[in-house]
């Protein structure tokens, strides 16, 4: 499984909007409305990294209301909880 | 459950223990050592606020080798699962 | 009571409208016209985390003059004052 | 009053106690620590500007565990609130 | 008296006729064309915080040609000069 | 008479005594503690390029105190007043 | 052989398509879509300094859906491989 | 001779006709296109501080192509070349 | 074939002998001294996600003289080369 | 010939004779001390690109008193001016 987080802006007024439709696509297992200085985080949790690269260079590309993202690719997890089980990815 | 994402850069050299003395911390859910912009995220998945704010100016500030963090806390999760249920926070 | 501190900066020539306009928003008790790198800061005090949600992610997305917003949401307060009663929030 | 917000990074384990110890300033009304770009974000009240001055360029320089500050000054106020009564300032 | 540094970026082109626009604003005393990160530095001394208020926020918003600007208010004046009486403000 | 606006950050805890210290060398006729993103802004007003040259890169240099400068020469100033006369730089 | 790795950010919706044609122009031997700050990475092989200037300041500006990039370009190559011949450049 | 270096960013397309316009402008002795953060780095060499000034703010805001100019103005120069006979200004 | 551009700021003093050490790892094919805002490049072609997490994570943190670094790490490359052969990654 | 344009931050009051000593590096032409965001500005004209190579990576990196340098390298001259003949590099 590859993980990777995803730091979003959206465009004005698109906040809500735009964290419901991200929820939906597949391989997003979580999408965050945040505090600070991006609007959204959204977790990516695909079962290799072609799916990861399908995912942020043309899925994102095709949802409206993104301003603009930064994939923070993990290279490695470090986690008591067995992650590959409990969000069954890719299955 | 109050979840946050937290972006930390580690100390010279600290990237690879510190993720594994963060990933211990209760409230800590994950550890991502990451490509980018910084060196490790951290999702927090704490039973409240109060929770929160312990983990972030008091235990945080205790660890080794963190060079700085940004917290973002969420002010909303949009999933199609049922992440508090997954991660029993507050057990 | 969850406080916030949000940092905004207004469209062109919309200072002054958009604080009075702010202003009235149920859960911003205070804005403040500022020196600085930031047009406005509003501190929002809002009954519960649900509340501020609502505030930051739907409420000031309707609201016209906006340019962009930072929310540094408090997680804890230290007051010789007792905020709380002062601003009776929620009642 | 002049009211102004301060945006203050706290040295390295200095959070905790540096939020206490700003509390305690005359002049300072509130202490957040907050999510975000940022560690604390104080709030002075003061009667006038030669107050805002001293507690500024002098006092906040005297205390410890103050890495970098950023004070926004208030030009105007808006609120529903009579923060001036509310406050007590220069009483 | 109150002063206040206000850093300017013109608008494409601006440069010139705002300079002089903003030298006949009554309460701004100089306005110096820069070399350096920014286009235009504007000098306010005016009678007291109030005026410095309606400067900025009001009389700012409706001058052509601005991009953006930035106001340092200043907190306290180290003059070998008798600034205010040279300047002659608010009479 | 050449202007120059000079932005300078303090090192920690020298802001008073630094802003004093600058009121006293000859070619700086002015300087404000400020609130926002510098500590200091320090005016020149000196007879001629190569006393600029002279004050940024020899005597700053040598002053305590000073964490970081950044100098904004004067291409042109605009003004209802006589600058030069009130200043009278160069005698 | 002179080379350069050059950042390219895409216009939103483009990245796809600009790195296929990015990959066809003659001079750049590989395009890679990337995680993080920028979102392509094009590596330019090319025989000599005039070639980089033309494929830098003409062809790239010709091309659609680039939003900006950054050009780094090499003062020497370290590598265990023979990459002037392993590209054969400029034959 | 008063020299400075001005950082140009270009509009989108024009690097290579804005270098050529600009080697033309009196006062403009050399334009680089370069590598790097900045498309374009012009050297002015010109007579006296008044033609920096009517250069920069002037005849710079009239040339089509320019996004941003970011202006260098050269308090000294050190060479062992004689540059001021060398780009006969102001003859 | 996992491909990484490694963007890398030596200490200072070190930028020649980094180059050097850097061209020596397992994993890196190649390094460039480059102009501009960082100082080396360094491209990874590793085997698998696992080989790239252990060269970012744990080998690059051993070495010495390395400032900071931000991997930029490749989904997709775009080629007319058969970059897998040529760099006979993994054997 | 080979220019480039090279942005140095001097460290803490090494200004005066950091310009000086660059000034006397072979390849070096002209050292300018400037106002704004960097501290000096030097101009390299050497005779090719493993000469500019040397002079960015190995001579700069021994010379004291440098806190940071950008090097803006040169892809195309464009001047009334014939510079190569002027400052006779290479011989």
């Amino acid at each position: 499984m590859i993980n990777a987080i995803i730091l979003i802006n959206a465009e004005k007024g698109a906040i809500q909007p735009l964290a419901e439709r991200l929820a939906e696509v597949p391989g997003i297992s979580e999408v965050y409305s945040t505090c600070g200085r991006v609007d959204l985080v959204a977790v990516a949790r695909v079962a290799d990294f072609e799916a990861l690269s399908q995912l942020v260079t043309v899925r994102l590309n095709e949802i409206e209301g993104i301003h603009d993202t930064e994939t923070l690719s993990a290279l490695k997890v470090h986690s008591r909880h067995d992650l590959e089980t409990m969000f069954s990815v890719g299955l």
